[in-house]
């Protein structure tokens, strides 16, 4: 790697716009060569970039790196990701030539976290729903009597799956009067009492929690993952909160729980991904709909672009990389 | 004080079972004696409880402690509230003859700040804003095009009032990628300092902050805090979220402006209380109205009582009070 390292931008062109502004662009000359900006590895243009560039700047619509563009890009040290997975981005041929790879998943998580904890004190408190009421009513009622079970403190939190997004909810939740408990199939009793929770099963997960959060990644395993059983399980009052994806549970039986008043549920994603016109959850009460808005989004970008900076300050000084993708877990994290 | 003080509670009846349900009271009775439950101080009845009593236990609708009580009860050592402010409550006497005063306000101050961090979540995220126009429009849109300058990561968020409220959501905020600045005319520089935040004037925090949040007393020379023009210094797109009390601020300024698409609006409180209906805040899709529940309410009354046990333990066993109100403090904190 030189001092200055020769580096290339690949991504679409609207999210190289959003995500690296100019005055970010400004903070990578200091330290860099940028050889171009690129939409596609195809061209002749993109084969006379990568033909001396050392590392990949990637984000979301980056064009996928295959064994092709590998061979044009001999010099190439480093793919950086200023996104969340670099799953669909990467062949596995980038893994065996021992390119390092980092991705800005650890940094990307961070929104959704805060995200999450915010609707958990809502869900707690039962915010929306009483919001909707005294809008509805426009005078004032009992709000211990209306959603009895509210306040939070000593409310048990149920994290499905300790992802990295999942185990930044957890440490937050700590500065919270809740019991937190987890399930993760891939999480040990001892990296549970690490995390300061107690490890459980699904069943009991869905049975005990005032508020479930899905933090699991999208795999063919995790399909339907909270099925319509899992559903039924859930507590009279409860919340569920998906930030994750909406394949992970059955959103019809969920649907049902939430309009007969037994579930609230807080859904910024769904199947399909813009839920179809009419829907009921649209106009109920006891849901919060938003459109994938978790995740890093306006100003929470300058988080990704300046993760990647530091990343490839740390190349440059031959410093080892803080978020360096392991070969071994590309097929299980999301 | 006796190992096993004998004390009265005193307070609305309604609040008392709320407060202090049958499994609490139970844990009352392991360290004291109880020798009533008080609505009133003027009956027999009543002054046979007070006459040897040494802890009140009060809470909200707690008759007034006034010279006439006091001589009432000569064994009186402690007032013991299970509520936020004792203003009201006590006469000046009560600080006169050396009785100990404890409040659960740095308890109850919990909830708030918590409601709080969550609504300036929400607000720097625009989620409520987004999730009307979703469920409106039923389709996807350009959520960064549609509220420029949305996202948590780099926001100067300013706090009115460095309260016992106001400092536990400035220690929250530590946790996120916020620029938190306060105004508090009481607070010194070092102060703030420790608190790790920067003193600022009031018009200041108005003009560059993305959410204000009011966390200052409500007292004669805080009426009006934030008047018109304070509300006019406001940015574009900024957020003010107010969970004291609706007299610090100019409603009507503050409702020109969130009408007119310029500011958002997050108020658990208003003038008056309930706000008159068909008032147009309550149909806004930037504002968001909920009737005084950022408080204590429901499970969260739990903390109090507990607080009141673990106060009244102390009592007992000698040691000093966890939550003494200071004299001097009783005219400038709400």
């Amino acid at each position: 790697m030189s001092r200055r390292p020769r580096i290339a931008f690949a991504m679409g062109a609207s999210v190289r716009q959003r995500v690296f502004p100019p005055h970010r662009i400004v903070e990578f000359e200091q330290i860099a060569d940028i050889a171009g900006y690129l939409t596609e590895y195809g061209s002749d243009a993109a084969r006379d970039v990568l033909s001396d560039v050392e590392v990949l700047v990637t984000g979301w619509g980056a064009p996928r790196v295959d064994a092709g563009v590998l061979a044009a890009a001999p010099k190439l040290e480093a793919i950086l990701h200023a996104a969340g997975s670099v799953k669909g981005y990467l062949g596995p041929e980038v893994i065996d030539r021992g390119i390092a790879v980092s991705s800005a998943a650890a940094v990307n998580a961070v929104p959704v976290a805060e995200y999450t904890v915010a609707m958990i004190v809502l869900a707690g408190k039962r915010v929306l729903p009483i919001a909707a009421r005294y809008q509805a009513e426009q005078q004032e009622f009992d709000v211990e009597a209306a959603f009895p079970g509210m306040g939070n403190y000593g409310l048990r939190i149920g994290i499905v799956g300790a992802s990295k997004i999942g185990r930044i909810v957890i440490e937050m939740l700590h500065g919270y009067a809740y019991e937190v408990v987890v399930y993760d199939p891939y999480l040990s009793a001892a990296e549970a009492g690490e995390l300061g929770v107690s490890s459980v099963s699904l069943d009991e997960l869905l049975s005990t929690s005032d508020v479930v959060s899905i933090h699991a990644p999208s795999l063919p395993s995790t399909l339907n993952l909270v099925d319509a059983r899992g559903i039924g399980l859930m507590r009279r009052g409860a919340t569920l909160v998906n930030t994750a994806r909406g394949e992970l549970l059955d959103q019809d039986a969920l649907t049902r729980r939430v309009l007969a008043g037994e579930l609230f549920a807080i859904l910024d994603v769904t199947v399909p991904w813009v839920l179809e016109p009419e829907h009921p959850l649209y106009h109920s009460d006891n849901a919060l709909l938003t459109p994938h808005i978790a995740g890093s989004l306006g100003r929470e970008l300058g988080r990704l672009s300046g993760a990647v900076l530091d990343e490839l300050r740390r190349l440059a000084a031959g410093e080892p990389l803080e978020y360096e993708v392991e070969a071994g877990l590309l097929s299980i994290t999301a």
